[in-house]
């Protein structure tokens, strides 16, 4: 196993292709995204943007209060068990790092499980709001170890606030988020827990795990549209954080309190992506909920690796650690594989992959998520069977 | 004159009204908002988002690019003279909180020239992020005044920076943005300009006023949808507040560091909200810029003004402090006026006005921007002659 390390998001600079706008002569449809998100969404989530809501109007406030609930019920939680759902403007990482500006108290310290960069983007958050930290660390490609944080958690009482990722995006590693909190509810710490790439599409226990705080966004796995994420949160302890936020925009109590006062965002809301995020909703209850959408990802993860091992790619994870959100895959070991000109060539093809974000090891990356069927997975994999084809690429040797 | 404290946004609660989700049986057309923002848009805007783009595919990284070059253009600046144009995920409110959390040092101290909400929000923002400030207090309709700015700023050598509103919307009021420049300037400290609701249709002189950081909005002015607002930062002045950032997802110049490495956003971008605003871009264009976008509202504005006077309102403002943006009027003095119901029968007629945001004096206000010419306006006018009849309100007694 590789011990890799975590490379910049999209450093891999795709150069040589035209710099131009989006092509002159539009074509009949999209590009089809395998990517982590933003993702390939249905038009009916679309069209839903036609609309010009206004953000004081009680029409639009009454779609915000029922998206409110209903993220709380798709989450198996509710009001009545102490739970709030909170949108807040802003990508994925908004809400996470507005949990850690609310919720630490000054006197805090924050545990970080890290086997990738979203592990390593929470530290690098903390370091940014001189919060005190700590971390964890496991090879990209090894979970993160509860016995080693029950050892940390007994050594360090300072200790208040344990973090972990679900899904790590980097490599598409699923971790042990109810024996994590098994071990944080032990040692009564708080549990935050980033399930931004997992929620909707993979099953998540909240009492099991303890979470205290969990976040997501609109457009991973509930198929929305880029321009909010959300926080689960106990209420009594969010409650608690009274004076503790480190930022205006980021005070996810002020932000819970809004609702509260007005049904309103504090700020200026996304309007069309909420709206966009309200029919994606019942899009997600017309396809069964989280068991329907895993089932539907999970054909798709399984015939991509399928047809991927028999053209000769080897994935970067063990299949038990695995999940079907992202897959990795090594490059083939044939010299003449450009991942420049495979990529380029899948995109002249309608295909967008997602280039690795390992150091150590050449990856690329290709999602499962999004509005994508079977039929999608196959026409991609015939893609990239005709461009390693045109590279004149032997992947036979990079078989395991 | 009033001397008014400020509202909490929002807090008049509209009750009574069916806290239903949007009409079951859908109108033909949305309601027309005659608000600050969300605004009512194109159709051929809102339908540049029904698509989704990859946000690291280079076809939309060229629209990122593209769009930052637009921005510095339509503000009259460079690359070349020392600019650069950093979109910023989330609201205005975002973006304002993001140049102070970047740009200030440690050892900084922030003046705030405030007579409304918004500048009161930047002491806010100051406040939670633990940033030395100072205010300078104006009544909220009397303007930020130069000349207390000069004998404070001489008085007080600890202050960096200078942070004005141009167009407080909280009533309508007219900052005098080149007047209070050529002060900070004279003293030397930096020049934060909040700029969200009069960008793209005020012209703003940014070498007569010496602005240093201005903050607006995609979804004001230049009549794009919500989902990211935009910093205009001379460039060696950002670059010299390495390390000073309190947040990872307020770090404007990591923000540019991002851009400037791969042509990316660091982190999701709201991909529809930026296509749709390339097309809102186009429309400006279209339009004839900065002078044709502000004869149009102004235009809108003269009628409205006009055809409530005739009614029988008075504006809060005097004429030489107000500005073709939004308005703000008092109520008749009849008691039998509720805005309450004012505002629900204008709703139910498709016409959305805005309230007021004074505790002391009880206005609301109608904005005159975004998708509405004369006609809207007229439209408008006659609803609200209706609404005042339907309710038996006398407005005569309430005439200057």
């Amino acid at each position: 196993m590789v011990n890799a390390s975590i490379n910049h998001p999209g450093a891999m600079d795709i150069k040589g292709a035209a710099p131009s706008a989006l092509p002159d002569l539009p074509s009949a449809k999209d590009k089809t995204l395998f990517t982590p998100g933003p993702l390939t969404t249905s038009l009916s989530v679309k069209q839903a943007m036609l609309r010009d809501a206004g953000s004081w109007h009680f029409e639009f406030n009454a779609v915000v209060a029922s998206v409110r609930d209903r993220i709380l019920r798709l989450a198996g939680v509710s009001r009545e068990a102490g739970f709030e759902a909170i949108p807040l403007q802003g990508s994925g990482t908004f809400g996470v790092e507005a949990v850690f500006a609310t919720s630490v108290p000054p006197s805090g310290k924050v545990l970080v499980l890290a086997n990738g960069a979203y592990g390593e983007r929470m530290v690098m958050m903390l370091q940014r709001a001189r919060i005190e930290h700590a971390i964890l660390r496991t090879a990209t490609d090894i979970l993160n170890d509860p016995a080693v944080l029950d050892r940390e958690l007994a050594a360090d009482k300072a200790i208040t606030h344990v973090a972990a990722v679900h899904c790590e995006t980097t490599t598409g590693i699923l971790n042990p988020i109810v024996e994590i909190g098994k071990v944080v509810k032990r040692h009564k710490r708080t549990y935050v827990l980033d399930a931004m790439s997992s929620f909707g599409a993979i099953p998540i226990d909240f009492d099991a795990a303890g979470i205290d705080y969990l976040i997501s966004s609109a457009n991973k796995c509930l198929e929305g549209v880029p321009g909010f994420s959300f926080v689960i949160a106990r209420r009594s302890m969010l409650l608690a954080c009274e004076g503790y936020a480190r930022s205006l925009s980021l005070d996810l109590l002020d932000q819970l309190k809004g609702f509260e006062k007005n049904g309103q965002f504090r700020y200026t809301p996304p309007t069309h992506a909420i709206l966009a995020f309200q029919q994606a909703l019942n899009e997600f209850d017309q396809e069964g909920g989280v068991s329907g959408r895993a089932a539907r990802y999970q054909r798709n993860h399984s015939l991509l690796l399928e047809g991927m091992k028999q053209m000769g790619f080897r994935p970067y994870l063990p299949p038990e650690v695995q999940t079907y959100i992202i897959t990795s895959f090594h490059y083939p070991d044939d010299p003449k594989f450009s991942f420049h000109d495979f990529y380029n060539k899948l995109s002249d093809r309608g295909f967008i992959i997602y280039p690795g974000k390992l150091t150590q090891a050449n990856c690329f990356r290709i999602g499962t998520i999004g509005r994508i069927f079977e039929a999608d997975i196959r026409a991609l994999l015939a893609a990239i069977r005709e461009t390693i084809d045109d590279l004149g690429v032997c992947i036979k040797n990079g078989r395991r």
